[in-house]
């Protein structure tokens, strides 16, 4: 939460989404003999030597490492810790896992995110409730961050449910806000997909942060999404974009073409918020 | 489906969950120079040695191999493809990792458990809608098995909300049965821990198969479980314990102990299922 908070203080807040889909990298950078592993952590680098001083953190999704079995999760142990901006702490690492089992079990995934993978943050499911969550909310060095109201076509068809009145997404938004912040590391998941969706959970969670999904290819808006997700100080958001930067050129260019588009989306948020040019 | 089928056919109910802790392994199996992907092998090679002809399914939680990293993933990979019971397609298994992403993401989370590991089935969550499970559900000869209600003390916080005085497990179910299952591939989890939700749940989703998990460690009663889960026929439950049975001694005996409560668990299931007694 401090390396989030100091990189906002800094206007920073794109989250570059390393959804780093193999058969997506530049063929160029794939060296002979060069295994998936390194395919994988080369493509991260450069990725993160081209926008680290402009984004407030990165946001690797397990799924894209995992596809490749064990060596997946070897590219993604070294992505955390051989290259230097992720490495060093510099900037800080949200583990995108979705993570949701019983409390005994958790404790196994808190390991892997926080032990292993030196994660900074890790998403989870709400499904399970507060009591399953205690492994992932007693680390209260790392952020919690927890799905409320995901960006997907079909998010709608339980979390628009209404029980008296309020749709399910609103329940879970003031669960976490009222009963399991109390260490001050949660936040939650808003898509940009659903602005009014965003600004109806900015009124529930005051100042917690919210990891906004869906800006770039699933088609969420900067301007709807920086004034629906803000809170009062023009801060608060996590604005994450992944193929849309990470894949903006599948030629030599990649990594200028993923700064050309982190330093558009930064340049647009401040634009938009509240006392944003800087 | 048609593997769970045919040990059912065979009075057979019990499923044995993998959740193999390394911290608790007996120490006489952890040979000089062992890495921990071996020690975890061996275990659940001797454990399904022991148990093999008298389960429906294996279930190895992620979350107990994930806290090892590259290497844990290793030994769960060793596990699906070395171990001949299940290698050789004779007993289908369970990867419980409760995945939950968007669809894009799931894509690789399904490569993961299906085509990298060659589980049968997978656990995954609701909350994102069946729009966003399209990449498990439409692997038609593959499980897909949905949260409905969970067997954690705390599982009521989110799952017991009404909406139009339905709970929302209810309302899962519901949508499961009605809506996601047009490949007949689906089934759902309710825990033994709350029979009466259980056996709601048995009344919604007719003849689909129900993953039972919380029986033994976590408290479950064997005769209520079965009362309230059984469909029609006598059938249609995977009864799951784990700690129970892999950890059942710590001494050189582990195996056999496993054996003893596997058989327990199996003549107790078919003792209280209707046309039961083998």
């Amino acid at each position: 939460m401090e390396l989030l908070k100091a990189r906002w203080a800094e206007g920073k807040f794109v989250c570059v989404g390393l959804d780093s889909e193999y058969s997506k990298i530049p063929g160029h950078i794939l060296k002979k003999n060069f295994s998936v592993a390194n395919g994988l952590v080369e493509f991260n680098r450069a990725i993160v030597e081209a926008t680290h001083d402009i984004v407030c953190a990165y946001k690797p999704n397990l799924a894209f490492y995992a596809n490749h079995g064990a060596e997946g999760i070897d590219a993604l142990w070294r992505t955390l810790h051989e290259i230097p901006a992720i490495g060093l702490g510099q900037v800080p690492v949200i583990l995108d896992a979705k993570f949701g089992d019983i409390g005994n079990t958790n404790n196994g995934y808190a390991e892997f995110a926080f032990d292993y993978l030196h994660a900074d943050a890790v998403t989870v499911h709400n499904y399970l409730g507060k009591e399953a969550m205690k492994p992932f909310i007693d680390r209260k060095d790392n952020g919690v961050i927890v799905l409320c109201r995901t960006s997907n076509p079909g998010a709608g068809e339980f979390q628009d449910l209404k029980h008296h009145g309020a749709k399910l997404y609103r329940v879970v938004a003031r669960h976490i806000a009222d009963e399991w912040n109390k260490n001050g590391n949660c936040a939650v998941v808003a898509g940009a997909t659903y602005p009014e969706e965003l600004a109806e959970i900015r009124q529930i969670v005051g100042n917690m942060p919210i990891l906004i999904p869906g800006i770039g290819a699933q088609g969420g808006e900067v301007e709807k999404t920086v004034v629906a997700g803000q809170d009062k100080n023009g801060q608060g958001i996590i604005v994450n974009s992944s193929r849309g930067i990470i894949f903006a050129s599948s030629g030599k260019d990649f990594a200028e073409a993923a700064r050309r588009e982190t330093q558009k989306l930064h340049d647009l948020i401040n634009q938009f918020r509240k006392g944003g040019v800087l």
